[in-house]
């Protein structure tokens, strides 16, 4: 039994920046290596607009293609309704639903509101459980936005609270630009916690500024078991300015089993899929363990 | 009321392992940046020797040129009783005496036993009291050693304990080659910091591994106050492989201050003396906060 789940988002939050379209089959290839690595749950896509992020166009093709794994759950984020019915298409046993703690990073996202996306995530809630897709309502700009500075806690907990009400399967905490604190980490993920009870809850990092692996301490000494994360730290919303890039994977890993804490992950095959994900983007990767030599590493 | 005290190390720790030899006057040049930035306690030099490490040769020049800045505590790593000595010749107020929790680490690092360097302490602590000298006992490798691998804290904690009998000042613990994790630095910082009860106790962070802002978090948690970094993360001992660089000072610093935790500093000017110290070293440096944009600083 592991001690925590990592979510790798490489695919989807890793990819999605990157100006340079990634085949299909290189995006198959990571999110194989990824399986090899015994990563049991990827965010392989998203179904937003092709226009606005070409990138994730393939989402369909990328999907179909992920049904050859078997064991492994599979998430593709959704940002409205229209999302959610092309996913319905698909086999996904899992959306990604994303709204914001803040009205203006909200609107700059997905066009809309706070309340008139929760209005659609509540018409998500009827038709998912319908069609037997489970539903994680993720948070992004939790701690801070690029656009209204601090955010109130207490914006974050209302929305966990009336998620957990329409009764989400799993709530998704985002550090999405990497600005929180362990101390902002630790108070609100406290918080949350109270709230969510039973329903698990994941935090999702960026390492922009440095503080990833601190705040996954923070997150962890919470209470918090599941993490998201990117290979080789690839990645960034490409509505929020200063987001690239998410934290290190192979750097989250690393850190936990050292602490003795049980990933179920393979590290030398994580970082053979973190060195193909740095190779798939122009940005500048992030991780650090990946450079240093096997014999330094100490595990 | 500074609720922390942030050690720059840069001048000693940051610079001892450049091959290139740094002027007397940039190594001035950098500790009167430290000084504008607030930084009130600065490891300017060490009493090694001069064939061993070239770089710290002109010790007693830098301490020299140093009696200008006043208010500010310096401090001089000694290896040894002759290294005591040459720093008695100058206005030195307290000396870092090292030694390690590994006997390889030690004989390397200094060419003794633990206990002959035990021995060579305390004839240190009899004579530093004479002279009214402070003495710090820091203990390198205190969390894992290139050369014997995991260290067992009880030869951490064994060595507090006589350091704290024998009448120090100040305890150092190392984590020289950066590999130690949030969770034994929790645990062993919280066992040390009983023994220690009045006297202060230092931590001394690398970020090798990326884990330094973590390990920060993780010793300030456990109730660590005193903090010894490098700015812009230069740094590394030449006798111990894989250990560059320090924690980024002012990476620490802007997470503190993010936190709400004083440091009492100056962060643009300690981003100056970073760039500065940054362009000293042909080794890159480690810094992260340093690359991103102060707009986006959120500070």
């Amino acid at each position: 039994m592991d001690d925590v789940q990592i979510i790798d988002v490489s695919p989807r939050d890793g990819l999605q920046n990157e100006h340079v379209i990634v085949s299909i089959e290189k995006k198959i290839k990571l999110i194989e290596m990824l399986v090899e690595s015994k990563i049991k749950k990827i965010e392989a896509t998203s179904f937003v607009h092709p226009l606005k992020v070409p990138q994730m166009s393939d989402a369909e093709y990328v999907l179909k293609s992920c049904e050859r794994f078997s064991d492994i759950e599979f998430v593709a984020l959704i940002p409205n309704m229209k999302g959610f019915h092309r996913a319905t298409k698909t086999k996904i046993p899992e959306v990604n639903w994303v709204t914001a703690a803040t009205e203006t990073f909200n609107f700059k996202n997905i066009g809309m509101s706070i309340e008139e996306n929760f209005t659609q995530f509540k018409q998500l809630m009827e038709e998912s459980g319908k069609q037997n897709i489970k539903v994680c309502f993720s948070i992004a700009v939790s701690f801070g936005c690029p656009y209204e500075g601090d955010v109130d806690p207490e914006n974050v907990l209302s929305l966990v609270e009336r998620a957990i009400e329409a009764g989400v399967q799993r709530i998704g905490i985002a550090d999405t630009i990497g600005i929180a604190t362990p101390k902002q980490i630790k108070e609100l993920l406290t918080e949350v916690l109270k709230i969510t009870k039973d329903v698990p809850v994941a935090i999702h990092l960026h390492d922009t500024r440095g503080m990833g692996l601190a705040n996954a301490y923070a997150a962890f000494e919470a209470g918090v078991r599941i993490f998201e994360t990117s290979v080789s730290g690839i990645g960034g919303c490409p509505f929020a300015p200063g987001a690239a890039g998410n934290l290190a994977t192979e750097d989250l890993v690393y850190m936990f089993e050292r602490m003795g804490i049980r990933t179920g992950i393979n590290f030398e095959k994580l970082l053979e899929a973190a060195d193909f994900a740095a190779s798939l983007t122009t940005n500048p990767a992030l991780g650090r363990i990946r450079h240093i030599e096997k014999a330094k590493r100490g595990v």
